[in-house]
């Protein structure tokens, strides 16, 4: 059994898959078609002979389809995700494609009804920014023809998945590094998301600095929190008060940095003189905050413009020479870093 | 001659165009296509007859068409396209439509390939975001069936074409007004590009409340500049090295305000104790820069939402009750402004 046969015979697949799992030719195709009226168990027999067969669906692969591409945000942020745009609009324009822009208002992985709609679409492919597709929805994608990419900074993505970040271990060591040059001896990292491995890895980058300079970490001094300037006010008003407060911060993003900057405030300490912070991400605005943002550059334009040449490549069918790219982070310092005072 | 045959008809309205100015059907076809390898000459001649017999391409009148929307930016710039971009996902996410994304690099006028490869991918509607169609580009979407709205401060856009704005003057008024109320007689205003028509409504709304303070503007305070932070920097730095320094400065958005406040500290000036500082859009940034902004409120969020189902209304071929909506603008205080040193 096989669906390649000659250009416009009409395809008995469905029908044999149907006639396998024992199910209806509609049932078989409303799992094709992600909708979510089929019970779990006779989804599951289906997608399993779908996949023994390796079935994809011919129409879908035909030239001449949308032109379209999906670019899926987990969520519209302030900075990150115009940034993100930007480097993927520059190259679609380029290439003559329309460049279609959605989000998932915070969640991770697209509902069964989202990626339904983005599927009707019939996009040359999909590229998803800091989100995933569960294995079903993957399937679904390889199945239609349509190629993915992710951009993420979380490096434990499968294998299976191209994929673009960044070198978040290697943004903390330096971060980390440069204020225990500075002289810096109580240092707080304010982190992403503690389930967020890219938070975990910058961490991890943090502890590796003291570990070589010989100097432990304070647990006290370590908060997982959102990536939002709130969390970064709400921990930065914390670690002040504390009775042997911290003389420096790493934030897990400029605009966590920024709520640092507006506790220092408030705390009527000065940035830099008495506190050093540092951001993360360097985006446009960091450079404009008051004093201007020493900050790990995240070269999020150039992880867009690679993915999305990835992507490009995928949809002519040829082959990725790799599938996992990261780009790497670099320290930006201006004016919000200097040696503790003493 | 009317192309409103029975459905599926052929229709010879093309040929007939064709006949009547003397050209090829070709030529006529390449008109309709927007493409440039047309003389000026004859253009304007096929032109003016598809205008004098209305004609409308039938075939992309149809339902089922792309259900795209596309939104067009005159550029992907800090703040206000993000806002855009997320009042306008939230309404075409909720009616089942995709949304493709473009922006013309900064120039105010799509070129003819640009609208030739949006036109070919046969979207349900275009919103455009500070920028224009030429008159004959306008008639271009007209004849293929497809809807468009603005999204401009400009208030002088013709009133045939659908826009939603904001109330610049008024905006100018209160901000200038708040300053004045403070105390401040020097007041400098620092505003967009001298050739957008906002700019200069906002700084006749500052003349206004001036005058009806019956306090003169001293001419040198008054300047233009782009709306980066860039501008904001070199004229905020140029004012506050005049030998009789204005005591406010009222930016013309949120990022030259930010600019401004950089001027202040290089000039070691504390803001709001030394300089007051007003911004204008009320960008989500705009409550975290260090002071916070007082600035005025342009609904961005807002006047997306309102274009866009303005635009969904003509989709479904309804009538608008009104082509042009200004939505108010409001002060916001925060901690910028205070009254002047003395």
């Amino acid at each position: 059994m096989t669906n390649l046969g000659p250009a416009g015979a009409p395809s008995t697949t469905i029908a044999a898959i149907a006639g396998e799992v024992g199910v209806s030719v509609a049932t078989v195709s409303k799992v094709l078609n992600g909708r979510a009226d089929v019970a779990a168990g006779t989804r599951a027999r289906v997608e399993e002979s779908l996949e023994r067969h390796q079935y994809r669906r011919r129409n879908r692969r035909q030239p001449g389809g949308s032109g379209q591409i999906e670019l899926v945000f987990h969520e519209f942020d302030v900075g990150w995700a115009m940034e993100i745009l930007r480097g993927v609009e520059e190259v679609t324009t380029h290439a003559g494609l329309g460049l279609t822009v959605s989000q998932l208002q915070g969640a991770h992985r697209p509902s069964p009804g989202f990626l339904g709609a983005l599927l009707a679409r019939r996009p040359l492919g999909v590229l998803l920014v800091l989100c995933h597709l569960s294995g079903v929805q993957q399937q679904q994608l390889r199945r239609d023809g349509i190629p993915f990419v992710v951009v993420d900074t979380d490096s434990a993505t499968s294998s299976s998945v191209p994929t673009v970040g960044s070198n978040n271990w290697n943004g903390g060591l330096l971060a980390t590094r440069h204020l225990l040059e500075l002289g810096h001896r109580r240092i707080a990292v304010v982190s992403g998301p503690r389930d967020v491995l890219c938070s975990r890895a910058r961490t991890a980058g943090f502890r590796s600095a003291h570990e070589e300079a010989g100097i432990p970490v304070d647990p006290q001094l370590v908060r997982y929190g959102t990536f939002s300037a709130g969390t970064g006010l709400e921990h930065g008003l914390h670690l002040l008060s504390l009775p042997d407060r911290p003389t420096a911060i790493f934030a897990g993003s400029d605009m966590q940095a920024i709520g640092v900057l507006r506790a220092a405030r408030q705390r009527g300490l000065r940035v830099p003189e008495d506190l050093s912070v540092i951001g993360y991400d360097n985006l446009p605005l960091a450079a404009w905050t008051t004093p201007a943002l020493t900050t790990v550059n995240q070269p999020l334009r150039d992880m867009a413009g690679v993915a999305i040449q990835m992507l490009l490549v995928l949809t002519r069918r040829n082959e990725l020479a790799t599938s996992r790219i990261d780009l790497v982070t670099e320290l930006v310092v201006r004016e919000s870093t200097a040696p503790p005072y003493t």
